[in-house]
């Protein structure tokens, strides 16, 4: 049973004492979820088997170590499991009875209501179902490819979760990627939160669908201790061309007569004096302590070598014409340099130019195709891993994994991504793939960076500084070839601006990035004619804002013209406006240009007029603002 | 060949006028994308022949008549081979050959780069891959259960996209319901953008796959003709007892020898020079004009006959208390008796309580599972056909069909969405859960409307006006029960809001939705114990805002309290501000109250405390405001 590779720190347990186990960890599930009046208890039991045999006979973790990057990995893809995984915790003895009893679910504890990484032992937040195995096929992909260490990554789903489409974007790439480190056990318990699943307990329909996708299915009967011990055996041998997928017939609420296979017992806690009679039924608390085998110690810290590389950034020339996803995809070659940097693409890669990177580091680029839930996820995994993932797809696909993104901000991952073809500008493709509402939903994910960058030089900085950036990062990228407008001495600082133009006189200040960057510079030079000064400041950080720089242009100018290839909603004009709203009474007059209706197809110049975001339109915005006020003057 | 139900407007085609039609629509692609510069020939040539065979002997479509409810649909998911979609138009003689040469992709034309509903035979907009075939689900549902009409919804896929999530959801839930009216002709052409795909030419494998998802496989050599026929012929004859897909072996780029099957010729148009010898490979141009059966008139009108019931609204005590998503239930029940009205849940009907609808209308609800993206599409479907569809689920789970709502909007379609459980006034279930985003993206989809009301009375009010409101709608919803603020005798208008606090002496504005509003309420309860006057507005509709209200506010009071549960980023805060930006300076202090640092787990009291946004720190927000401006008239 144990691994050669495997240190056996005590005797395996038999699987006698892991029915007991299973009893308990039903048992605390009950118990837990009970005290806090909130939790999924019979989610929790009718996985409780399939548990109990995995952590004392198959799982390799040192649970004193959870740093050790040999150690196995347990992701509870059915988050809402969470009593159990505690329970598990409380079994290998890394957390209290007392923790169990008196956190579970409340203020400030790591117990939270779904597992966060708040506790060292979880890689990912789960609880928006879908995510747990594509996050796993990204670990498996590190271990597989990067790490070339033994161990496995052990995914817990439930059988509800299979409706989504995101679990089928996992098992593909599963077995694309050849992934035998990947098991997936799937709690085939028949019910979901409001009544029977689509496939009940038809194993048959489900080992036909993961077996069409590559993956090798086990069915198993779930509460059968020797069966699942054989099946976890076989499942854990890596011994496959792909991933295994556990088919585990299970009852909800297994072990408790009055709650088993019954509807409605959906995430309640079972009330007190239920519990009481649970308990009875169950054979009482136990408090066994019982660990499993613990892998053979890596010798390696958590976090892969950087090597010792220089990374030398691309350099542009004055006035050149460059694409900042070009610019992009030089730099990720570059950075590429350091052995950490890994880089995947959603199929796009020569839009996006991640293949510049694929094409100097091919080993450490994965090709996620057209599935950017995935592409989001298995940057999550890598992040999981210690590595710095760079993922990229055009701008507006990245909504696709909006969740992930969400998600991967409550993971505490540090992933880095990047869109190309943002706005009108992309021209004659139209709408669907332009990204307007791109720059609203990175901005209002927990914790993120936002940076839009308008020529090459400044994209190169930036993208070297999305590397060393935690949390989830973004970058917008433009398609088209727009003049270089910094030397390759400039400093670029997330948060920071550049001024691009500024004079003691100036009467507005127009803020824009990216290609409305371009044009706000344009619409300067067209109102000096005028006799008027305007400020021009490159917005390039969008979150965090350099609101220093902000509100210095404010009091100066009284006047700012917003620019954006956005929709009006969220994005870089309510940057500006959040960013100055707790400043206090400003004398500012603001206009802000977006792309208000929706754009067709055209010329990159022909939208950007269409939309009113173009130099002229800017400059006709400025000189509104400077005559409202002169007329108020004069009136 | 032709069905009984049809009636034949010309002798139908022969296969030999078929391929001929064939080589038309493949001389048209190239000729449309090379005079534009831009599109997709290749990845239309490689599907020529099974849209020919399709359109001249299949396809049931009244050309003349686009909203005869008894016509096929016919949609292109894989919306970049638009050249191919236009070129059938020409063939059918709808558009002329004089509009596809000068008006493909070009500035306000109707022929956009990928398909929108700007033509009238378009259901859908496509370009984002993997939506037209779940789009279709919702079409295929609505015509077996709703319109009970022998249409067929024929749905040309890419094989690329057969990586997105979403075409398994798609096929699990056109198996689930048995929608033989479905046919999903994918065009195995065996190359992506940037490479080959994942499965090659291997329709071995995709057979299984699409079969272990419930649906019929057929195999077909996709350029010859004759098979095609009769591929197609079975696909459409909805004798089996679900969907069918037809994996078609085809060649990019079929035709012309120099691109056929070549990599690095996607979505690149030929050159003139080359485009000429492709022309004359291809036998040079045709102007076929060829047309194929017409369907049976159904003799109703397109929109379904919407009863003439009356809908008698739900009524609420003033101060019971009653969750809004109660309310939502409930008054989605009572719109129930509207016939047009249809629903949908994915698998959380008792929470977001759509299952007050489904109990007393279940005819009308379609359960969707853990499937959000499907979810949303169906509602596409089905608004399509003419429906009011509502969709419900978890606020939170909505960003993961963010990419859907994005194309729903470009679709004009007109959906309603309600997410429950939002922000951290969920309590215990913790971050993974909380919807702290969604505002954000809502507000940034084209043309949508945002509603968070506080209370049953205004959730009743403008859950029935949403039924009437055009493009993406959403109401937000909240967890628990909170007092009845308004009297059924209130009027609430989309674009509304409601002054609950006000007096000429008022210091400050406090302005909340949904939870957030209760606890101004409370604050402003608190801030008269000190003496101080506070307006506290409801702004129930976020999108459009009620400017004049919230202007007249600013002007009275001066200070702003903004309060939200919601990140700080796109939410109620910035609709105000963006909504303040365009007027002029104003004198007017904000303090900005949101959810800035990740949750967890807790009550809902300890939550909105630990958050900053309960009624004392209202209150305080409120008093510093005041402060401020004393201290500075004192300094």
């Amino acid at each position: 049973m144990v691994d050669v590779s495997v240190t056996p720190s005590r005797p395996t347990a038999g699987l006698d004492e892991v029915r007991e186990l299973a009893q308990q960890l039903r048992v605390d599930s009950i118990r837990c979820s009970t005290e806090a009046g909130s939790g999924h208890p019979t989610s929790s039991m009718s996985a409780a088997d399939l548990l109990a045999v995995l952590i004392a006979r198959h799982l390799r973790y040192d649970w004193e170590h959870p740093a050790e990057p040999a150690n196995d990995h347990l992701i509870f893809s059915k988050g809402h499991a969470s009593p159990l995984l505690y329970a598990v915790y409380k079994a290998v003895g890394v957390i209290s009875d007392e923790e169990l009893m008196t956190r579970y679910r409340r203020l400030h504890s790591r117990l939270e209501g779904h597992p966060t990484p708040a506790l060292p032992w979880v890689d990912v937040a789960t609880g928006s179902l879908g995510q747990g195995l594509p996050d796993g096929v990204g670990i498996a992909l590190a271990g597989k490819y990067l790490d070339e260490l033994p161990f496995r990554v052990w995914v817990l789903c439930g059988d509800s979760e299979m409706a989504e489409g995101s679990m089928w974007e996992a098992l593909d790439k599963a077995s694309y990627y050849h992934l035998s480190n990947l098991v997936a056990i799937v709690d085939v318990n028949r019910l979901g939160q409001r009544g029977p699943t689509e496939l009940s307990w038809d194993l048959d329909a489900y080992a036909r669908r993961v077996g069409a996708f590559g993956a090798r299915p086990l069915p198993v009967d779930g509460h059968d201790v020797t069966a699942i011990d054989a099946a976890l055996g076989d499942a854990g041998s890596m011994t496959g061309d792909g991933p295994t997928v556990v088919l585990a017939r299970t009852r909800k609420g297994r072990g408790f007569s009055e709650v088993e296979d019954r509807e409605d017992w959906h995430g309640k806690p079972l009330p007190p004096e239920m519990a009481e009679r649970a308990l009875i039924e169950l054979g009482g608390e136990r408090h066994l302590t019982l660990r499993g085998p613990v892998p053979e110690p890596s010798g390696r810290p958590w976090r892969p070598d950087r090597g010792s590389a220089q990374v030398a950034l691309p350099r542009y020339e004055l006035g050149a014409r460059v694409a900042t996803r070009k610019a992009y995809g030089q730099t990720l070659a570059a950075l590429g340099e350091r052995r950490d940097v890994v880089a995947m693409d959603g199929e796009v890669s020569n839009s996006t130019f991640a293949e510049d990177f694929a094409k100097v580091h091919p080993e450490r680029f994965f090709e996620m195709f057209i599935a950017e839930q995935q592409l989001v996820a298995a940057a999550v995994g890598f992040s999981v891993r210690g590595y710095v993932p760079f993922a990229s797809t055009f701008a507006a696909f990245f909504t696709r994994a909006h969740d992930f993104l969400r998600m991967a901000a409550i993971s505490h991952a540090n992933i880095r991504l990047a869109g190309s073809h943002a706005g009108v500008e992309i021209g004659a493709d139209g709408p669907s793939q332009m990204a307007l509402e791109d720059l609203a939903m990175h901005r209002a994910v927990q914790g993120s960076t936002v940076l839009y960058p308008s020529d090459a030089t400044s994209t190169a900085a930036l993208v070297q500084a999305m590397a060393d950036q935690d949390g989830v990062v973004y970058v917008r990228t433009t398609r088209g070839a727009y003049p270089v407008l910094y030397d390759s001495s400039e400093t670029f600082t997330i948060g920071g601006s550049k001024v691009l133009r500024a004079s003691a006189g100036d009467q507005v200040t127009l803020i824009g990035a990216g290609v409305t960057l371009h044009e706000c510079l344009a619409a300067a030079d067209a109102l000096r004619r005028d006799g008027i000064a305007a400020r021009v400041i490159d917005l390039y950080s969008i979150k965090p804002l350099d609101v220093q720089t902000v509100i210095a242009a404010a009091q100066d100018t009284g006047r700012f013209v917003l620019v954006e290839d956005h929709h009006p909603e969220g994005g870089l004009a309510s940057a500006v406006l959040e960013g100055l709203a707790g400043v206090g009474p400003l004398e500012l007059s603001v206009a802000t240009l977006a792309v208000r209706e929706l754009p067709g197809s055209g010329t990159t110049r022909e939208l950007l007029g269409a939309a009113g975001i173009a130099a002229p339109q800017i400059a006709d915005a400025a000189r509104s603002l400077i005559r409202a006020v002169t007329d108020e003057a004069a009136g």
